[in-house]
């Protein structure tokens, strides 16, 4: 932390300043110049209040040096972080894991039918949601309890491993007993009641990123659910809200490689969600893995223009199939194995 | 709804499309044109499902015609709702409230004290955070339980109305019994959960818009609310995010006036945490009296230096009764009172 | 300007760090810490490249400390700089400017038509545009030279100065003889080209916010005009491009009052291009007005629905008039005239 | 389009709105229901004012069905266009073309050494700024004339095509005579004198997106140079201006995938100022071509420290002559060259 002093400060203003730093444990350095003077902290300042200290009187800025989330921090953990999605997929070492599934899941055949085909592509794990965050009131919001079960039979007949969103806390133990990787939406990655009870839970935790929430925000809530214990989080990048209205969101891409490099976290990308639109998923999600992701999460419906949500965005099984076809090449000149 | 067919479309695809209309309810009528056919639907076109219509083969596009909202919507309740905080303070009618108050409870001393300023400088309800949504895990998170009770004890002391943030739906029995006025944060807007569980409470709601939300999104969290049964909802606008980094949001007092056209519902604005810095709530908050703001809702602390947050955004008990001295006079610029 | 070092940097690196900072011009002071070590720039700092610091072997990250426009800052010109718009009307005063007119000049009847109304309810300035920038080449583009001459004709029967948009550097020489106030539109706000030519000019030029310009990027583009020796610059504020589509752009008033604590230059809000529809333009004037600009630019057409462009944008002679009467009693209270 | 009349128009109003669209040429279907009634234009509805036509008595909305660009638009050229950048390079085909440089001429030595390097490593054609636009007027703003001779000097030592950037209308003319590939950089894509006179040069021009461009504003703009008869547009995407500031600017992979189905125009993208930072470029370049680009503009430095201009962002002759060689196992994959 560096702290400029206003011109004209006072010698009592300085030294509060200085106590002020001094009291969150790191020793200071005083600079005085003719026209400027700065204070520089020596240490952790993580435990300094920044704003408190911007306010005193006789201090003009504090400037942060050093990055607000630790146990995230690829600094303080050089190593990827390797989490096993459960039935010996993993995600964030050389091998790619896909995740693939319906938006919503709708009936037994349905679930099974898509978990069986995307299976048999090489899909690492199935998606599909029961309980489904929607705009509208009047929407379908998903078939809750029944379907978690369902999506057990698919785990079953398959073997693949299930994620699937939460939407209450209320869920929580129930997830914990019956999913492999609990997913907190994009609406919910400020929800920081949610994150603290997840940080209690042993399951990983795919974190989508807000619809405008900067690379820190995410990697903060990340933080959240990891000081709670819970160091499994997989960071998922879902295309982010700006003025562009062809797209339903813009895939940030670059947002991969900041992750890759702040955090030692995996990352995966989700391209049906920030598209919006089927025909792009292919061509982004091949750009994701050129990005450098270690992963990628895919609607897939056995017929989309049914779907209960989501249509729009949901490939088929086939077009899945020649899409994992696709980036097994492509994993190749990137140095990773699907 | 309108719907607009594929050039070579064939019978038994604009057959199935009107099908999928009539299906959701209405009448269809179709004008075929030598290049162009369009299909329009005559009645409620809200339960049909858009996607899914755009989705049949044939089909081009569907434009939807009318808003997504109801309850909300003051099509069909053309009269201002007037809500009621308790203590005979109310908001969307003449008169203007503005509730005041610091960013979270800190003690008895600080809460009872702000309290009693702001009441003698005209204030309607007060504020209090103690649930703190915090976007590191290492921040002050509030005093939670104590910081209501100490609320109430402000309340009890001033006879002002208490507003405060609630963060987990564990807490709603409790905000029901001990709060006046239940504030859903700009984080937790799309919290579809709380959304819902706040729907059977009989408590107003403020619902604070979200950061990168649109208006009919915040409309839509509205409507989930009162969809529920509870129809007291007050909108607040906080400012939105933006590419602009000199103000920690950009207010956007024009959705004031959208929100006020489109729906029946009263809406109040926070300056504080839309600009991030004191020195701009005074003309911040007179703009928005200007716009047509039914309120305002302002963070004001006792000592800002010291506050345990936002203390940078916070004005004193005096800059609060020179500003409502302000308001007095241009309140009346707009047919409005204090 | 504060330098961070990289931990384990080494003395030559910390020397050439130095000597890069000392070239521009400034005393550096060294403050080493065990683990961190920062560089402080005493005296102005403006002349050091600053990226190529931040490049340079051991150099963690540069911190900028003081603003990067010196002729617009108010650091340097703490008074109000007050511009004559000609016949007696001034901006940045205690009076308020209104400039008004339509979009484009259409016919001699409509201008000088609607110059006479204006001029009737208070304006101080005409608007018209003769050249217009449009998103379209198939839109009209407005009369050219032939509009510049019924802006004339229009002042001569009111007296108003013209407001009206310059589109090329080839019609400079042409706008300093005929035209009153030069015109920059927020779509050539980083015509680089452009602005240094203005420098040159003896013209009061109103310079439009990009949409998508942060507010020092402005000031910088006020700076290319004021370095060429055209200290006339009076900034307008016109609404920036976010996510929100209900409104045309997004109208930032807290950028009003941001740009007066940042320059002494005079800044005025053009509501109607910031909403885009006529309905909104009375209450976001009065808005602007309560936030503290010195000014309106609003569209104001006889006859809306024929204008060649902006119709829906523009209010009748009546509705300006009647909105003049309103912000008479608004300017009282804030401190103004009208 | 499509025009919804209000509840309760009147016949005289039906007529106006159905003559108004008349007038541009169409043929007009009325659809009347009970409640709503619907006009839809048959034919070429382009040379409708729909502005014009929402604001008739009795009009609710308007709504746009086809695209405002012609001569950009797929649908009327369904076939690529290929175009020829001199010495038998092209973009647009096959074949990738990456175009690389420095940011800056900065004298004879460095832009014919870059050239060279590029050139042994496969590049296309030679980029390099002679007329830099420059947020700050004290910032270097290129050798002007000069550095538009070196570029011919590298181009006589290599035979690479020259792409530049130009800053005014001034020097159209020497542009047309020295250059091979005129660029418009970001902030004049919406410079609309400047376009008009690029559609009368008959050399390609590389039009950058805007920061805070639409996609149909993009393509409206090469409409502008292509209805002024130069059908040779290069479009290139650079990021857009959002709320995330780890990255200069967000790099949207999405707008390549759109605007190649929306366009026959060739696309190429620009890592280099969409991230502003060189570790960032090749996984985005990757990326880039994964996603579908037509090629690469991508800033190469000798001596990035040294650079006189974004040498943060650049990266070295032996960076790109990897990435070349990384980028050519990758083009294989998506069925191109390179």
């Amino acid at each position: 932390m560096v702290v400029i002093m206003k011109a004209g400060f006072t010698t009592d203003q300085l030294e509060s300043a200085v106590k002020a730093m001094e009291a969150g444990g790191v020793k200071v350095m005083v600079s005085k110049g003719s026209e400027t003077t700065i204070l520089g902290a020596e240490g952790d300042a993580s435990r300094i209040d920044q704003e408190k200290v911007s306010m005193l009187p006789g201090v003009d800025r504090v400037m942060r040096v050093s990055e607000p989330y630790k146990k995230a921090n690829r600094k303080y953990h050089p190593d990827n972080t390797v989490i096993d999605l459960g039935n010996s997929a993993t995600v964030g070492g050389d091998r790619l894991a896909v995740i693939a599934g319906p938006c919503s899941v709708e009936s037994e055949e349905q679930i099974v039918g898509v978990a069986e085909s995307v299976k048999r592509s090489g899909a690492a794990a199935l998606r599909g949601g029961a309980f489904k965050p929607r705009t509208s009131p009047y929407a379908f919001q998903g078939m809750g309890n029944e379907g978690i079960r369902l999506l057990q039979e698919a785990k079953a007949a398959t073997g693949l491993p299930i994620v699937t969103e939460i939407m209450s806390t209320d869920n929580i133990e129930m997830f914990e007993m019956c999913v492999d990787v609990i997913q907190v939406g994009a609406r919910n990655m400020q929800n920081f009641d949610l994150l603290k009870q997840l940080g209690h839970t042993t399951k990983p935790i795919l974190l989508k990123r807000g619809l405008s929430s900067t690379i820190e925000e995410w990697l903060m809530s990340a933080e959240y659910i990891m000081a709670g214990g819970n160091d499994r989080v997989i960071l998922c990048e879902r295309g982010i809200r700006t003025f562009e209205t062809f797209t339903r969101n813009t895939l940030d891409l670059s947002a991969v490689l900041a992750v890759k490099k702040l955090s030692h976290l995996p990352v995966v990308v989700d391209p049906s969600h920030a598209c919006g639109q089927a025909w792009m998923v292919e061509r982004m999600s091949m750009a994701a893995v050129a990005a450098g992701a270690d992963g990628l999460i895919i609607e897939v419906h056995n017929d989309p223009p049914h779907a209960k949500c989501d249509g729009a965005q949901s490939i088929t099984p086939d077009q899945f199939d020649a899409l994992m076809g696709r980036l097994g090449a492509l994993a190749q000149c990137v140095g990773r194995s699907l």
